[in-house]
C-alpha cells in the first residue's frame, strides 16, 4: 500500500511557490506499540506555517528540503496497536501533507463524528475555538454593542462576526474585495463591511463604524488596527488575535500611533490571545457552536481544494488572501 | 481682607515661562447662599495641566490671559452659607492659584483631618488613588511577580512601587537621574533602579528585568515603553497611565514596536486607565493607604516650595521633570 506525500523540495528564498514542493510516494508505514495508523481525510493550511519555513528552525522535524511538509489533518484510525483508540475512530493529528501518518495514541485528539468531518479544521477546530474564546472571554459581547473584526471572510472572522451577531452586536467587517463583503452582508449576515482596499477605505470604515467600536477583533494589526483604535469608545476592548505576517521576525514594525494615548483617554483594553491556554474549556467552545451551527444559525464556510496533489497551490492561494472561511483539501472520503 | 491671586498674563508660545504669570490683588468674595468659602491651605501642580495652557479650549473659565490659573488646593472652610459644611471643615476644592476662593458646598469634597493636610493632594488624592487602582485594579500584583514602573520618582510612581514591596513583589523603578534611583532603592525600598539617561540605558534595563516583567506600570509611553514590552513575561499586564505629552496632540507619535505582535506572542494585557472610573471605591484606596502611611510602610514624598507666589516656578520646574514625589506649594497654615 502507497502513501502520496508533499515534500519541501527546498525553502523560499522569497516568495513561496510551487516549485519549493514536490510529491513523493513511500510504504505506508505499520503503527508500534502503543500507535495508531491514521488515514487523511481532509488537510487544512494556516498562513503561520508560512514562518517556519524561513530556514531557522533547529528541532527535529523542522521545515527543511525532503522533509513533508507539516500540517493538521482529521483522519480515521486505519490500524491500532494502542488499547484506547479503535480500529475506524475519528481524529485530528498533526499528519502533515500526506495519506497516511503514525502517531502515539496519546498524539492524537478523538472528536465526535459530526456532518462533516472537515469541520473539526475549521469551526470545531483551533479556528473555531479562536473565534469563540477570543470573542466571549476576551471581547466580552453585549447586545447593542459594536464590534468590527478584521480579516472578516477569513477562518476566524467570519465565525467572529457570525457570533456576535447571535448575541446582538452590530457587525462590521473588514476584508480585502468586493465580493467577500457581500458574502459578509448577504450571506452571514454582517451588518455591513468595508474593503480595505477601497480607494476611500478611511472614509468608509469611518462612517461603518457609526458612533464608534465597542469591540475590535484585530487579526491583521497595522493600519487597520490604527484605524480602529481612533474611533474605539470609553472601555472598548481590542482583542489581539493575529498578526501573522511578524510572528518571524526579528524586528516587528512600529506600532499604531495612539499606543498607549488613545488606550489611556478611552479606557481601551487590548490584549494578546492565543487559544491554546483556553484548552480545558475547548468542549464548552464546542459545544455552543455545535448548537449554533445545528440551529443553522453559525454558518462555518469552507473554501475547499481536491486532492492532496493541490496542497502547495491551496497553500500558496490562501497566503495571497484568497481564500474565504477555513481552506480545506480533501484528501480521501 | 485681601485675595492674592496668580492669573495668566500670557498663554506660551513655546515652553512655559514665569513671564507667563503674573500677580493680582482682589478682595476676598463673600459666599452667596449655598456657597463656602475656602482658604487655601495647599495647592499642586499636574503635567496635565501644561495641555490646557495650549489656548484651544474655549469654555468658561478656560485658560486665557487675565484669568486665575485652575489648579487643585486643600483648604479650610472659612465662612459657610450651607447647612452642609461648618466653617473650620477641611476640603478639597478646585480653588486656583489663590488664597481664598468661594464653590457651592456641592462642589467641594470633605476629607479626614489628617498629621498633614496636604497629603489630600498626594496619597489620599488623585495620585494615591491613581497609584492605588492602577496597580490593584489593573496590574493585579501577585506576591513573587516584578514590577516596573517609569516616573519612578513621580507622584504616582513612587507610591506604586512602594505598594507594590508591600504586597511582595520585586520592584524595578525607572527615572531621571542617579539621585532619584539611589532615593528609590535607599529610601523607598525599591529592588533596582535604572536611569533612562544613562548611557546604557538598554543593557541595564534588560539586567532590572531579570528573567522578565509581570507587570509594567506605564507613566511615559514612548521608548520605555517599547522596551518593557520586548521584555514582557507571558501573560503580563501594562498598565497605561500616562502619556501627559500627548493628551493635547493631533498627531500622536507612533505606538512602539511589537504592538500587537508580542501582545499575542506573550499574550499580554494592555489597558489605559484613569482614576474617575473608580470613584466609588475611592473610600476604599484611601483606608488601605492609610493603614499602611500610620503604620509606616508607605512613605508618601512631597517635593514642597512655600508660598502662593512660588506657583509658577514649582509649576515649571515640575514640568521639567525637578521633582520628587507630588509638588505641593503651602500657602496658608
Amino acid at each position: 500500500m502507497q502513501n502520496r506525500q508533499v515534500v519541501i523540495e527546498s525553502l523560499p528564498q522569497d516568495k513561496l511557490e510551487l516549485s519549493n514542493f514536490a510529491m513523493r510516494t513511500e510504504p505506508v508505514p505499520a503503527p508500534g506499540a502503543g500507535e495508531v495508523l491514521c488515514r487523511t481525510l481532509a488537510l487544512t493550511v494556516g498562513a503561520g506555517q508560512r514562518a517556519g519555513l524561513q530556514g531557522s528552525a533547529t528541532y527535529a522535524g523542522a521545515p527543511k528540503s525532503g522533509v513533508v511538509m507539516g500540517g493538521s489533518a482529521v483522519a480515521r484510525v486505519e490500524a491500532s496497536e494502542s488499547n484506547s483508540i479503535a480500529v475506524g475512530t475519528l481524529v485530528t493529528c498533526p499528519a502533515g501533507w500526506q495519506e497516511y501518518s503514525v502517531h502515539e495514541a496519546r498524539a492524537v485528539n478523538v472528536v465526535d463524528e459530526v456532518d462533516d468531518p472537515a469541520h473539526h479544521l475549521g469551526v470545531y477546530g483551533t479556528n473555531g475555538l479562536t473565534a469563540y474564546f477570543g470573542l466571549f472571554a476576551l471581547g466580552e459581547p453585549q447586545a447593542g454593542q459594536t464590534l468590527v473584526v478584521s480579516a472578516a471572510a477569513g477562518s476566524v472572522g467570519h465565525l467572529v462576526g457570525q457570533m456576535a451577531k447571535i448575541v446582538g452586536c452590530r457587525v462590521v467587517g473588514v476584508t480585502g474585495s468586493e465580493e467577500k463583503c457581500q458574502l459578509l452582508t448577504d450571506t452571514l449576515g454582517f451588518d455591513t463591511a468595508v474593503n480595505h482596499r477601497s480607494p476611500d477605505f478611511r472614509g468608509e470604515f469611518r462612517e461603518a463604524c457609526g458612533d464608534g467600536i465597542d469591540i475590535y477583533f484585530d487579526n491583521t494589526g497595522g493600519d487597520i488596527l490604527g484605524g480602529a483604535l481612533r474611533r474605539m469608545k470609553t472601555h472598548g476592548r481590542i482583542v489581539c488575535c493575529g498578526v501573522v505576517s511578524q510572528y518571524d521576525t526579528g524586528a516587528p514594525q512600529p506600532g499604531p500611533r495612539g499606543v498607549p494615548g488613545l488606550l489611556v483617554n478611552n479606557r481601551v483594553r487590548m490584549e494578546g490571545f492565543l487559544v491554546f491556554d483556553y484548552a480545558d474549556r475547548y468542549a464548552e467552545g464546542r459545544a455552543q457552536m455545535r448548537a449554533w451551527v445545528e440551529a443553522g444559525q453559525l454558518k462555518p464556510l469552507q473554501d475547499e481544494f481536491q486532492g492532496l496533489e493541490e496542497m502547495p497551490r491551496a497553500f500558496i492561494d490562501m497566503l495571497a488572501g484568497g481564500n474565504v472561511g477555513t481552506r480545506i483539501v480533501r484528501v480521501a472520503e
